[in-house]
């Protein structure tokens, strides 16, 4: 089977300024990939009618499918519509169906008639163009093609394009060509280094050379993304055979076996079990919480919890022992554990968390350095602490405090 | 002047499968604007060499100053600096200068001999390149030019990157072409729509056509880009004016005059005015906590805080009245000010912040819908509280109930 490529053209000078990064390419690449299509170039250029025009002519004389983002505007002296019309030899007409679209998305959005007017030009389109509706904005896509190569054109404003693609695009593109069947799957680690996972995992990856795989390494944790392209049926049996020998080997590493995140995993484990959940937090200043509390529902299960980042308001709030601080320091096991104990017991939750560390950059020692953290977690009557060495940059050590924290309460609970 | 452009060329399929987002690509882009170079194309393409030798002959034909980041690896084998030889028409070395820092890196990091000869391969350079130091890692960055374009390849890594760039790259173009005198300005608002911003501000923008700028509308605020191309003294007098005038406009919504975030700008302004902090957080979970403990020093006016998720831990913790809550409910304007007397009095801080509301996406009804909140402040014995309907995304939701309940405080305070 031949390989289907893509280019992706974006248009637009923001990107080129630095002023928006281009996280079109990323999904389109990821979601054209998931179909067996490969990517293979990306392009940025300004949002002038030569540049356009050449970008057009350079992608249909190497890949299969051009998506074009940005660059479409509702003014009629459009400068990409134009290089459009030229570029596939045809003339911009009103189409009927775009400004149906137009008038529906003014109705239901309670827009004015000077908004029409304004906005008259998007229902303009090449007249060899199929349109593809936009169900956000007023904007249509267009599909064209020229030398066996599909072209679209969509808004580069996020929300839109992506509602294009997966809505329309990619179904279309099934029935265009006779993509591979692909299949996917994710394994998320935390707690283990890419190193440390691969020596885990190198004897099975050996026994299994057919099934490569991509490790992506973040701060907070490693990723595992499985990838088949089924040729015959024997096929995925065998890659399941592959994934649960490298589960075995990695389970204790692995939260999820889908794309969540760690605070979703474990909003989702305590909900299950009807737990709840109290944070009392030093080194990572509330970052434990902001994630608990980005989960939709997570107020079911989290009751609440405190910043204490004054060593007063570590005694006076959650019980802390001034004789523990004096003896130990703010910064230590013991402290780490009567801040879990205090805030379980204000809150009287099932399970709780607490961190306290030097973040950094200022702030340590040679004997309490920067990076230097300790995390404790309860769930009843058990708990547990432990001590990091993390690095110097305190964003990240605040990352990686929290998800220690997630991590450990999560392993306790299972 | 003739414009001297560049073109950027990222080699590496993690950013073609979508795994990665191309973040070098804006950094370059807003460096190299900065010194008066425009970015006109940025190519991603994939690490084999065809591609990057089609690339670099095709940038050669249309850009000034070429920039080239990934695909230098340790293997000799490497296809990046092997199509570089071909494509200059020279041969690899083993460059001392490189060997020296590769072997510096080593003593300084304590790595192994071994360590030494899987990376012996990063110290073979091509003979015409001048070399790039790496003060990070081990792969050197590299010059050459070919037709009167520079060409330089770098690494990568965003950090290793951008430490040649600074450090070495844009102070050598700037020796090699007569840039222009580039000055630039940011102010930051909040609180104010785009267009709202634009209706203040356009009489002095008519004013003064001769100086167009940014609109960088974000979730939290609209930044103004300010740009200045020096061509004779007189500009900078002028163009002074015109930002003068557009600060006396904007003024209120002005938050800063510099790069800074919202929480860097307060913990600098409760520092200079030695004011102490402590935050209650319903509605925003965490996130004006995290923010402020992001911000390198704020442990010396951040007093603590609390996330009171459930009514009880409002009630217990910080004093809210049962009857309020049950009179107003949990999301009102009187139990967002008791939340932020109750936090200002336990821990007996200069100022504080409480916000309460329903952040969605569910939990809303019609007479209290998702995205309501009540954010109040207290400075000392003034207070202020005020009522918002935001979106019904939840995590812009707390971004912006965060951003409010930081500027309402930087307002009431100055």
């Amino acid at each position: 089977m031949k390989e289907i490529t893509a280019e992706l053209i974006s248009i637009g000078n923001e990107v080129l300024a630095g002023y928006t990064v281009n996280t079109n390419a990323t999904f389109l690449s990821q979601q054209l990939k998931n179909i067996g299509i490969a990517v293979k170039w990306v392009t940025t250029i300004a949002d002038e009618a030569d540049e356009i025009f050449n970008a057009l002519e350079k992608a249909n004389t190497r890949a299969d499918i051009i998506v074009t983002t940005g660059g479409l505007g509702p003014t009629p002296d459009d400068i990409t519509k134009a290089t459009i019309c030229k570029y596939f030899d045809t003339e911009l007409y009103e189409n009927p169906a775009a400004l149906e679209n137009l008038a529906q998305f003014i109705s239901e959005r309670g827009r004015s008639e000077k908004f029409l007017e304004l906005n008259r030009g998007q229902a303009l389109t090449p007249k060899s163009a199929q349109i593809i509706k936009n169900t956000i904005g007023t904007a249509p896509g267009l599909i064209l093609q020229k030398n066996s190569s599909w072209f679209s054109f969509m808004p580069g404003v996020p929300r839109e394009m992506k509602a294009m693609i997966t809505g329309y695009f990619l179904p279309f593109l099934k029935t265009k060509y006779n993509l591979p069947k692909i299949k996917t799957e994710i394994m998320r680690t935390t707690g283990i280094p890419e190193s440390r996972l691969y020596e885990i995992l190198k004897d099975v990856i050996k026994a299994y050379p057919q099934f490569p795989f991509a490790f992506l390494p973040k701060q907070i944790g490693v990723d595992l993304r499985f990838r088949l392209t089924v040729i015959k049926s024997t096929d995925e049996k065998s890659w399941r055979e592959f994934m649960d020998k490298i589960y075995a080997k990695a389970q204790k590493y692995i939260f999820t076996k889908d794309e969540r995140d760690m605070e979703q995993v474990m909003v989702g484990l305590l909900s299950k079990k009807k737990l709840s959940l109290a944070i009392a937090e030093s080194f990572t200043g509330g970052l434990i919480q902001d994630w608990i509390t980005d989960v939709p529902g997570s107020s079911l299960v989290f009751k609440g919890g405190m910043v204490t980042y004054s060593n007063e308001s570590k005694t006076k709030f959650i019980d802390v022992n001034n004789a523990t601080i004096n003896q130990y320091g703010a910064v230590s096991e013991a402290t780490a554990l009567e801040m879990v104990r205090g805030i379980q017991g204000k809150f009287k939750s099932d399970c709780a968390i607490s961190t306290t560390g030097i973040a950094g950059p200022g702030g340590g020692s040679t004997e309490k350095p920067v990076g230097l953290c300790y995390v404790a977690v309860r769930y009843k009557e058990e708990e547990f602490v432990k001590k990091f060495n993390f690095g110097t940059e305190r964003r990240i050590n605040k990352m990686r405090g929290a998800m220690a924290g997630l991590e450990m309460l999560r392993r306790l609970i299972i």
